[in-house]
């Protein structure tokens, strides 16, 4: 019961940028009585995170950030979270809600199985960690960019650990839905292999295109070079911790386009117009019929793959 | 005097797509007495084109298209340029202007060159000849897509020949403005280097991306899956022939990313946080003064490049 949003008076939220600073907003638009106590490093941040509305109160460190807190988010670069549960860890109560909104999530499984671990009896412990990751980022980061509806119909993904109890997972589903999202349940292995794919190649391969393309010709991009290098811009700290963390699943995908681009290239070289047609018409086919199957959750049997 | 706009009566349009159509559409808005006679493979598409108003008259050749048309507009596949070029060299007046609104210029040129270089006195030739590129494609191709305003406040870009009178450069840029377009030009073969690198890559790096991806991780892609993989669901003839045709650019700029490429992947494999960064950034910063560039004209000093 004590994580319920109902119950909820205190919520930590330990890195206030656009997706933390959005979470604040848009959890106190769904319960504006609740305290929401703001952490990161920049003080000006934290200033601006408060001005903005995002958080109603600035800790000057992480045990005061996180002391009587019922519900912990954690929004710091992937790279970040590990020495952060460390410090925060024995000042979290008990019956705290600790999520994270990290990109990667079985780094965050095995970060929080490392540190919670040996609780002691009636500590908080891993039965209260729910690893989540909103599907909602833009390209402008900082507080300052953070709406209240940035996660308004948006995926949430939970990758429990194995020790997270039903209750905790069914505290943290209520929490992102107070937001507006839509929350569903994932193994951590496998999120991090499906978004390695939908997400974080797609990132490498626009700042490849970026730091490839003659510079000189940058300025007449039109539609297409637009949306497709759109995500070229997103934040490098960020980025790096992402495609470090996830690094096995990432290269694999590379050699998977890199083949790909092969084929592509060699009927090209080839002249070989029909194989060229043939590859265009799978990659348009697919690409219509993503459109068709947007918003289907996969089911768990997909899980093997 | 002749090819100015005010002195248009009748518009013929070669190939009755997504670009033609729109020209239609926004040539008719622009001038509503004029006749637009439309030609094209399929009769079901010219109808439907009669139907949405995009033309007023169906041809049932491409002489009849033709004969008697003060402006010619082609846009047919980059593949068919040089065929319907051929047929339709008779049976041009002398004083039309023809355009073609294909996404490669120096094959539009060369194909001109070829067919017209010989011209009778008084018969059409490469002075009214001016190859012209609409900065406006969208994913969803045929004339049924086809809008009045596409070509508002796009880009389009005349590679006149060097036959070419400065008359029948004018007149094709007041037609293109007709229909809302900003008008630039460039020389052929800087374009298509500069379209290789902008729009073409990104099309073949989209196509390699849907092909290479796990096709079960594919339905959880978000906004940035959506953006970076939404040219893929271009149509293959167009952009089979596109590649073709500017092939020896698209191959260089293939080695160019496979270079870029390569540099993040050894960042990765080795484990080197700063030069993943510092790739991340220089990929994010380029992106980034795009959007502040966007809209502005290259000079025609980058041609040397």
């Amino acid at each position: 019961m004590h994580t319920e949003p109902y119950a909820l008076r205190r919520l930590a939220i330990i890195g206030c940028g656009l997706i933390g600073g959005s979470f604040g907003l848009a959890m106190r638009k769904a319960f504006p009585d609740i305290a929401v106590v703001g952490y990161g490093r920049s003080n000006s941040n934290l200033m601006a995170a408060q001005q903005c509305g995002a958080i109603t109160h600035i800790a000057t460190s992480l045990p005061d950030a996180v002391t009587g807190a019922d519900v912990v988010l954690l929004s710091v670069p992937v790279g970040a979270v590990f020495d952060t549960l460390s410090a925060i860890a024995p000042h979290l109560k008990p019956e705290a809600l600790l999520m994270d909104a990290g990109s990667t999530k079985q780094d965050m499984v095995t970060a929080a199985a490392a540190v919670f671990s040996d609780a002691a009896p009636n500590a908080f412990s891993l039965a209260n960690v729910v690893p989540a990751h909103p599907i909602a980022g833009k390209e402008k980061a900082g507080v300052t960019n953070a709406e209240a509806t940035l996660y308004n119909d948006r995926l949430v993904i939970l990758t429990p650990t194995p020790q997270t109890t039903r209750n905790a997972t069914a505290a943290a589903e209520a929490v992102w839905q107070a937001t507006g999202a839509r929350v569903i349940q994932m193994d951590a292995h496998r999120h991090d292999r499906v978004f390695g794919a939908v997400s974080h190649l797609p990132h490498l391969l626009a700042f490849a295109y970026m730091n490839g393309v003659d510079p000189t010709a940058i300025p007449m991009g039109g539609t297409g070079f637009q949306d497709f290098s759109r995500i070229a811009a997103s934040d490098p700290v960020v980025w790096r911790d992402i495609l470090q963390t996830n690094r096995t699943v990432v290269l694999d995908q590379i050699n998977a386009f890199e083949a790909a681009l092969a084929d592509l290239k060699n009927s090209l070289i080839q002249g070989d117009a029909e194989t060229l047609t043939s590859l265009i018409t799978q990659a348009s086919v697919r690409r219509k019929a993503w459109k068709l199957s947007s918003g289907r959750v996969p089911s768990n049997e997909d899980d093997a793959a």
